[in-house]
């Protein structure tokens, strides 16, 4: 295979979303597929890592700046641990990985690998809180879990092992735990909206598909372009089930015994996920300039007599970019010609290429090519930093757009039973429907369609409800409490 | 047992060196031992995990710099790839844990928790570098490995799992792959001596202690208080064997197929507990302050009728050193008293106090204590954040200072077995000694004393020879060829 077939993607959105992701995936090189007789799991490059990285720095700073520490927690669980949320959850059998021998003895409890901490963080909790003084105590980290599903794997959507960050807190009050529940998802939210420049609709999970052993189970969630919706992030207020499970008890202001308010919340790589799936095309990656990992590439384009002056001039250029802390690569490979440099930049999804030639460099100006809609701006040298920046502004908010519209323009209602499952069938997206609440109903339309309830408005949400004044559900006809979002998901 | 003795160390350093360390560990909030039934694991704490940031956050800067790119690979290794190292080395036998049931179904094929991951990293490399023009590749990852030995845990220094960065780099020389194993050993001693204020020894590690398949394990090390050696972080020039074993191989500029020199590198959370145990003392914790938490505390100290005065003061000069870059706690509670104040943040390692009462209030100046050694000095409010920044570089020198003066005592030198043993054996530190270098004579020592040769020094470190020229092996008499740097270990 030639290097511009290797280079270039085969595969068309539209028409095979799950073969183009992973082609965008493999040839950006992002991700490679586990060693043999590991299936479901992946290997994460460079190009992935970096903007898991900018994920990490986005929120990390975010969760200090409200009070949340880093610590750590060991990869392992006892099984007589995991035992305990059984009180919490009937039915609780965890799809996990067993480890079973440390060298050659086989040990005496087996121990889990950690599927999610919460039953080894409690524990601890429950030694560290004693006063009103010890809360709230909020404990992030950022590790790997593993769960043990036997599905097809999809790099960042559905693998055995992924990289996440976990949060648990303890609060003295309902309040204030369920405070810390929304702080999270409002996090989770910007980490999307701002940094990522996809859009999110925000609720909570129906009863039946809540967190095990959670009050109430919070989540953002984003629309992808084949018309699935990304379960973005979680945000669970927990109750005191946990705190009452494992002793996380506190003496309050009045000297009186208090059980401890917990919240759990996390988010995975899943978010780079959406991120490839959402912005992307048939030329490859595409990224917003705050996570690209080189926002810029300046690309020289001369003959063999213009070839010192151009490549001076682009020189000059990378380095004033640099210089006003934007990340910026110079292509001067001689053994690429210009054409072979666009395609490989365009694949790997850099949001912005300046290309300068014997025009530009006697003109003092530069041609910009934006990556989303390969829109082509000339501009002048002078003021080149500022250029760039209002550019990064201008190509951010094309990604936003398009996402919105997408988003926008797929959420549709559905009244009835046969508009509920040919609006879902026909267009996807999100079907709005009035709801009574109960799992059979959803479970009915999973059956025929795949799909379900992913997410109900806040109580609040106004704009988001359904009248409801005299519904049915849509489904059983029963009166309907509670405005339904139906979808496919990931 | 009261507030006060709970807060207080009651282990003496010098006495009890392990049960001092344990002590501090647990009462300055650093670590907890893991679950029953998981001997030899632990829980880090925020304090503790700050620290372990401030570690990550300047090597992973200087990392990056140097052409090192973060990736992430899978947690579990397949037998069969570890059965691959097996044909570089004899007799490896790898002491991990096993996971062996993955959700209710036994696998096929047992895979292991990574205890280092060479062995999965080396076949990705291999299909990721085809031509010279892929070289070098410089992966790193941040992350925790799982080794089943069963020794006693203590922790940062013995746990059978351990945070750490592991490096894997392929080069197209045996030159670059040289220069690159430097490059990160040069990396680690800035660590140490520049962000932990320990000084270190350079060198290698003789023949039967290098890493498995290595073909020079390079180390720095570290002396405690207490006489034993920290191996502090270990840098592997691999050779070819990792490129033979698991085919990394290139074309090189003349379309010749070559082999890949490979080298690894990591620093594990050890460095955490040389830093505890280097600096602390029978008040608890003392930090440095690039790696501390909090770097000044402010205690006001009031009356009733001052309090308004003192606590607005006191206010100013926190908001002014926090504006200032410096990561400053006010202690305003109204519930301890100053002297219950200034123990708590002794135990905790501030290296920095700022006491203020009504004098200070008055005349505009503040009372600064340095940590390490309870120096207290008078100081102008004007200029406080000088009079700090002043006071830090004080500070960690003096910490500096104390740990040099420690390594420089105690090298000696020894020429035979009984001076060997016996200099060992009433001083501890390092011993300096003609070797053979026959694994047989060390052997012997180790019997003796559990000390082993924890060093040797690199060939161009002319300082640290000793005169080999007709020396003779100080424990078998034949003829030397190395000097040895003879040690207990942690």
């Amino acid at each position: 295979m030639s290097d511009a077939q290797e280079l270039g993607i085969t595969e068309s959105k539209e028409h095979s979303t799950g073969e183009w992701y992973a082609e965008v995936v493999r040839k950006a090189e992002l991700a490679s597929y586990g060693p043999e007789g590991m299936s479901g799991f992946i290997v994460t490059r460079p190009r992935a890592y970096a903007l898991w990285e900018s994920v990490q720095d986005y929120l990390d700073a975010r969760f200090k700046a409200t009070g949340a520490r880093n610590a750590y927690f060991p990869l392992f669980i006892p099984e007589s641990y995991l035992e305990r949320e059984k009180h919490i959850v009937e039915g609780f059998d965890p799809e996990v990985a067993w480890v079973t021998h440390g060298g050659r003895e086989e040990l005496d409890e087996r121990l889990a690998v950690r599927p999610t901490s919460e039953s080894i963080v409690a524990p601890y909790m429950a030694q560290w809180v004693r006063s009103h003084r010890d809360l709230p105590l909020r404990l992030n980290q950022w590790n790997s879990v593993v769960r043990w599903e036997a599905t097809e794997t999809k790099p960042f959507f559905r693998t055995k092992e992924f990289l996440w960050q976990e949060g648990h807190t303890a609060h003295a009050s309902r309040e204030d735990a369920w405070d810390e529940t929304m702080t999270r998802l409002d996090q989770y939210e910007d980490l999307y909206e701002e940094h990522l420049a996809i859009p999110v609709l925000r609720g909570q999970k129906p009863e039946h598909d809540k967190f095990p052993g959670a009050d109430t189970t919070t989540t953002v969630e984003a629309l992808m372009p084949d018309g699935k919706s990304v379960q973005g992030a979680t945000s669970h207020y927990l109750g005191t089930s946990f705190g009452e499970a494992f002793g996380i008890e506190y003496t309050d202001r009045e000297e009186v015994e208090r059980v401890a308010h917990t919240t759990s919340w996390g988010l995975s790589w899943r978010a780079l996920g959406a991120l490839v799936m959402t912005h992307s095309d048939d030329q490859g990656l595409v990224l917003p300039h705050t996570v690209a990992p080189e926002q810029v590439v300046v690309v020289p384009i001369w003959q063999e007599e213009t070839k010192d002056d151009v490549l001076a001039y682009a020189e000059g250029i990378a380095e004033a970019l640099e210089g006003a802390g934007v990340r910026v690569e110079l292509d001067d490979r001689d053994e690429r010609n210009p054409g072979f440099k666009f395609n490989e930049w365009e694949l790997k999804g850099v949001p912005l290429r300046i290309e300068v030639g014997p025009n530009e460099q006697a003109e003092g100006s530069v041609t910009l090519v934006h990556r989303p809609d390969g829109e082509s701006v000339e501009a002048d040298r002078d003021g080149l930093v500022e250029t760039v920046e209002d550019a990064f502004e201008t190509t951010y908010a094309k990604l936003y757009a398009a996402a919105e519209e997408n988003l926008s323009e797929n959420v549709r209602d559905a009244f009835d039973r046969a508009e509920l499952l040919g609006t879902l069938g026909r267009h996807g997206g999100y079907v709005r429907a009035p709801w009574c609440g109960d799992e059979a109903c959803e479970a009915e339309v999973k059956e025929q369609l795949a799909a379900e309830v992913v997410m109900v408005p806040f109580e609040d949400d106004a704009e988001k409800h359904l009248d409801l004044d005299g519904a049915d559900c849509a489904v059983c006809g029963d009166s309907a409490v509670e405005t339904a979002f139906y979808a496919k998901s990931y």
